[in-house]
């Protein structure tokens, strides 16, 4: 019998945004978002699940140094320091936590596997986070 | 296609509480829950998860602004700086962790709708806390 | 030569209290205190720092395992699950936390060596803090 | 005699930034900055110390509900979801954690009265922040 | 109707281990493991995490004082201040948070019932933890 | 008139480390440090802070960026995943959270400056730490 396990490995990116909503007056956004919509920003914590067998001989469910490399890589080096409005992949989305949920595992499923990654969870502040798993 | 998450929001309050179970004497009190009959408390941490669809225009789950409001009016001003024994919700009830989980959910599931509310849990102190989705 | 450092031990304790002044009416508690008046509790955090010269053969400013034990015997065995306006030390006093600070400080530098302890930092939660250092 | 200490109240605002020097080009303020020009942003928090005798009646150094609510007005209200560089109070002055923390000493002195007002801490993030005690 | 809950609690030991396949070369070690291979150690936090239903006299799942001390006697004085590799339960097994957390479920389900046991969470440090179900 | 400011970066890594003093018995040594003797580690936090004047063009004390490279290859490359007692900067010294304070303090001074660098602090644990500043 193979044992089975989750993973979870934390990053961190500080990136600026605001709700905005295109189709939408400044009026109407104004009154949907209030604050929300003045640029400011987050240093926001990201938590990546994977999950899977143990590897009988190594003890290890996946190598965790190449889910640093890889979320390193694919997330923190895009939305370190950046501006997430003006990133291609948030083109008509408001960079709600629940959408950069959704792009981040987006941008991980083909690297790390569907099989593989379980969920994503997004903290916009230590008191507000979105969960993610892919559905 | 449209895309579930949950959200989480967190709230604070500090009240105070004692271990106490009426029909028994006070040595059998005393006996099953020792230093817990004094009158003491704690900084209470509440997370509160809802679950639903993401609304494709503005790309939240939930208006999280409202999430706050409710839980606080419902929640953090009833328990915020209270003797939790002298509330009528905890008549009869020992205001334990499990019960204390218990009673916010039956606050809140009217207010945010049982097919949205999704979990309590309740840290007494950071090393101990319970989960409760409903039932 | 002889190197000097500070040292410091996390300590934490539950209790309950309530703010009042016993030459005050009820009134004039409830316009200073508010809802401080009613019992509650906190979780409390308490931060010893002895501060001396190191040892030159055991690389140790003191021997934290003693510094442990005196202040878990002193502070925390009395204050956890306690009720601060019972305790003989809050006679006369408002348990707030410049006092609760004050009283741990009376009770450790008879212990401790009032050459050798530094500071005692209490917070009531993790936004509320006080300094003490002796004077 | 009279017991003086030192009390400490958390504060937390989100805000965007970005790091540039009016004077110097694009390629300068590039080349000393790098990713800091983009537009982004942080979850600051602000620790405001202040320090004073404690009333002997009272058991309190300062009102912490008169400082929350002063804070709150002065500070949080005015760059919780701002865009700190179209603030007025960083007309000319990069808005790096250094000058938040002079900027929010200056809008509290004032207030608080600076034989009063001891320390201010604002943490970029939870790795890395600054101390400002006025000059 | 039982209401059912999930109670979990917190424990730390700090432990010594380092990464080692015995059927490998040294070069294959180092292959697999870099630096992972040399002594080195960590802070561990464990959350165990039991579920079941609620008494209704106690309000209380399962009495967290005979939790905490069936996890301190059963893990943490084996584990704290230890060198995992030399512990007979990691005998021919790399001592990976996986394997820890394995190893901790093992020890603990006996104790704890299968039935009640739901989860070991094991970090080895804040931002990398395993979760272990029993399969 | 110029600002001095103090600026302070958080470090993390994880070593192993045991008490030993060469010069006294196996019995000496479990006498004086008990379970401290057998190989264990920990997550070692290390808060740097080096204080100076606040450049009036950059609004910046230090470049951070410079500080986290050099703390990150003077110190964190040097320690983390390595055994204390094995590194010849422990040589002849028990590597206590002191004598580790110290060792830090002087791979750092003549690189950041004995004008500039305030103090270091290093945590053992969450609990448990001890300030250095050079003298």
């Amino acid at each position: 019998m193979t044992d089975v396990a989750s993973s979870t490995r934390r990053f961190t990116f500080s990136a600026g945004h605001r709700y905005q909503v295109d189709a939408w007056s400044a009026t109407e956004n104004e009154r949907a978002f209030g604050r929300l919509t003045i640029p400011h920003g987050h240093n926001y914590t990201v938590d990546v699940t994977v999950r899977g067998p143990i590897d009988a001989t190594t003890g290890m469910m996946m190598d965790l140094a190449e889910l640093k490399r890889v979320v390193a890589e694919t997330v923190v080096e895009r939305f370190d320091h950046a501006d997430l409005n003006a990133d291609p992949l948030f083109r008509g989305k408001v960079p709600t936590t629940e959408n950069i949920a959704i792009v981040i595992w987006d941008l991980l499923a083909p690297k790390l596997g569907l099989e593989r990654l379980a969920r994503i969870r997004v903290f916009e502040d230590p008191t507000l986070w979105v969960d993610y798993e892919g559905a």
